[in-house]
């Protein structure tokens, strides 16, 4: 009888899942699916791992299953559709661990309250990626959970790379850049050594550029710095985040504009990035189909920023070796890539413009000092990888 | 009968001063003077152009002179003990010219208006600084004033490089990166071809490291980038404000610590940068002689997001040519420096530590790809270079 890991990806109107059958050392994947719209029209769907559609299931318009619900009927889906397989695992991407998790761990009840203090740190995703948790525990307390973080990756960083300027009782509250998307960039840096060897053991930037976006820069493979902070709105302009923004523009908007902390919250995470400066989308493949001068410009300034994001990132590496691409527009987006390798002539990089219309994976010249790359990443293996190994011994 | 260009920068509780002689091309410093403590305990001094004073004034505690009296004061001594000389225009430092003043601007009671109405751009000083400029309108009709911005030096920066990722509708309200302490480094500008041909004609950064503190990228003179943006609190840490900041962090203490607008303003102005993070002192000196755990962290950091920020801002050169450092810690703290120059060798600097410790001005070897310089600031002359140009033909 195999034994399948589930994978968890709870945000908070949807709960996407892998399955991975655990044979050998690493997890090869079933299946993967989601459930979309738990408060307003849920619709399941699964999908083989080969990509074909095998199930879904619509719920009628205003029905609210929600998180609990969507988990159970996933459980459920499992037990009934893959016969002679027993679910031995769940593991689950958490926004936040805080300082004290800086690893996968897991979870039971004095973990799960121990992650429920974080919440102020993450208040838009952490309660989301918690629920699952919580209604797994209860519903199946023989199942082991793990929880696997995305601001683990980086405690590794030096403490000026994680420290703001700001009053010791303020950075005590755990006021500090945490940086996220480190189960991308763990992956990133555990695919490396058999893709790019000497970037894997050098100076390398990854640019993790998807509908969120963020960059690190890795010594051997290990954080360093990353353009992320406190929340996963600093940085680099995302889909509808704002990225960097200095914090006297939050003061105005509050004594001129007259707004509230809700109503800049909606602001900077939802309405800003590419979809604010377009004022047309916040899908890259839209923009760069589009003539309009402020499409135009949207992409002129997120491409503008990650230049610049990578010059301070060369900074704390004191040097590049190499420069990694991926997520959704850095592993489709060959214009964007394009024009990122071209500012970062200065820095060493010699584009290879063959290679990379058709994404690599290595698309920097030969003779190129700085090596550029696109490698898929793939968090959801990362967290299956997690999972068995900390179940390790108890499955 | 000499003429007499007098320099006023108003803050909120002083009005520092310079009196500058109108003869040829380059005003030639008299005096300088300040009077602090304007709504508490005003006292008045000025030195001569050698530094020595030559005259005091207190008065009472608990008077309360306000900008109007100080002006006036200033005014009436220089009638008074400047025999034989003419007041003949008044230069005032304004931090905010929007951006419809890119350059110095003869101030009538109009251009003042217009002035005004960027008070919500800068709150905390631009009230101050025009201040003065009304009392003079009134009270002296005949001396033609020149408004000379903060501003205005960074308008030749590329558009990607002042906009935020915000909608169109908050960008349109004027909110952008503006960058600082222009009138520096429109000074060091005009400095460096004699000093350092190559970097004046070259790719420069100016870190002009005061209580205030930001970086500005030169190409060929002119502003490319700068760390300050819409307010002077962004960017490098600085004596008591933070520099950047996850806007995601104002979020945080208004929602979980209850802090509100003004608590904010006062956080992250007054009680941050070296002052916070030391716990001790704002001022690098004290923290460059203490052993505490803290003030060296503060050093620490500031070190790390200059050369931070000097990476992100080679990226905006595309390389770098020269790096020059000015202002009270640039030019006089030879340690920061030093920490600066040798995290900047991946860039190509190579310090001559003998040069370095006697304050330059050249402070890299003769070899080094990329040349580091120490390079005095004078804003007041820059002011009273565009004050006697700004008002040619009229005095």
């Amino acid at each position: 009888m195999a034994d399948i890991i589930l994978v968890v990806n709870a945000g908070s109107s949807s709960i996407k899942f892998c399955g991975y059958e655990a044979v050998g050392a690493e997890p090869r994947p079933l299946l993967k699916g989601q459930v979309e719209g738990l408060f307003t029209e849920p619709h399941f769907k699964v999908a083989n791992a080969a990509g074909d559609r095998t199930e879904e299931n619509r719920w009628p318009s205003g029905t609210e299953i929600g998180h609990a619900g969507a988990i159970r009927y996933i459980a459920e889906f499992l037990r009934n559709h893959r016969e002679g397989h027993r679910l031995v695992a769940v593991g689950h991407r958490v926004v936040h661990g805080g300082l004290e998790f800086d690893a996968p761990t897991l979870v039971d009840h004095a973990v799960l309250e121990r992650l429920a203090t974080l919440v102020p740190l993450a208040p838009l995703h952490q309660p989301h990626n918690l629920a699952p948790i919580r209604v797994l525990l209860e519903a199946r307390p023989d199942v082991p959970q793990v929880a696997c973080f995305d601001t683990a990756f980086h405690r590794s960083q030096p403490e000026a790379a994680q420290a703001f300027a700001l009053p010791h009782e303020i950075t005590a509250r755990g006021v500090r850049r945490y940086g996220f998307h480190g189960l991308s960039y763990e992956y990133i840096a555990s695919t490396l050594p058999q893709v790019a060897p000497q970037a894997a053991a050098g100076r390398t930037v990854v640019a993790h550029l998807g509908n969120g976006a963020s960059m690190c820069a890795l010594k051997a493979g290990r954080s360093v710095a990353s353009t992320m902070g406190f929340t996963a709105v600093d940085g680099l302009p995302m889909g509808t985040r704002c990225g960097s923004l200095d914090p006297g523009v939050i003061l105005y908007l509050i004594d001129a504009l007259q707004m509230n902390a809700r109503t800049v919250e909606d602001l900077i995470y939802k309405r800003s990035g590419l979809l604010g400066v377009s004022g047309l989308s916040s899908d890259m493949r839209v923009l760069l189909q589009s003539d309009d001068v402020r499409a135009r410009f949207a992409v002129e300034l997120f491409i503008y920023r990650i230049a610049r994001e990578l010059g301070s990132l060369a900074a704390a590496l004191e040097g590049l070796d190499a420069l990694v691409f991926t997520a959704g527009i850095g592993e489709h987006a060959p214009l964007v890539r394009d024009r990122v390798c071209r500012l970062a002539g200065w820095l060493g990089v010699a584009l290879d413009p063959a290679a990379n219309a058709v994404d690599g994976p290595r698309i920097s010249t030969g003779e190129s000092r700085v090596s550029a790359w696109v490698v898929p990443t793939n968090e959801e293996l990362m967290i299956a990888r997690h999972t068995l190994a900390a179940t390790a011994g108890r499955i």
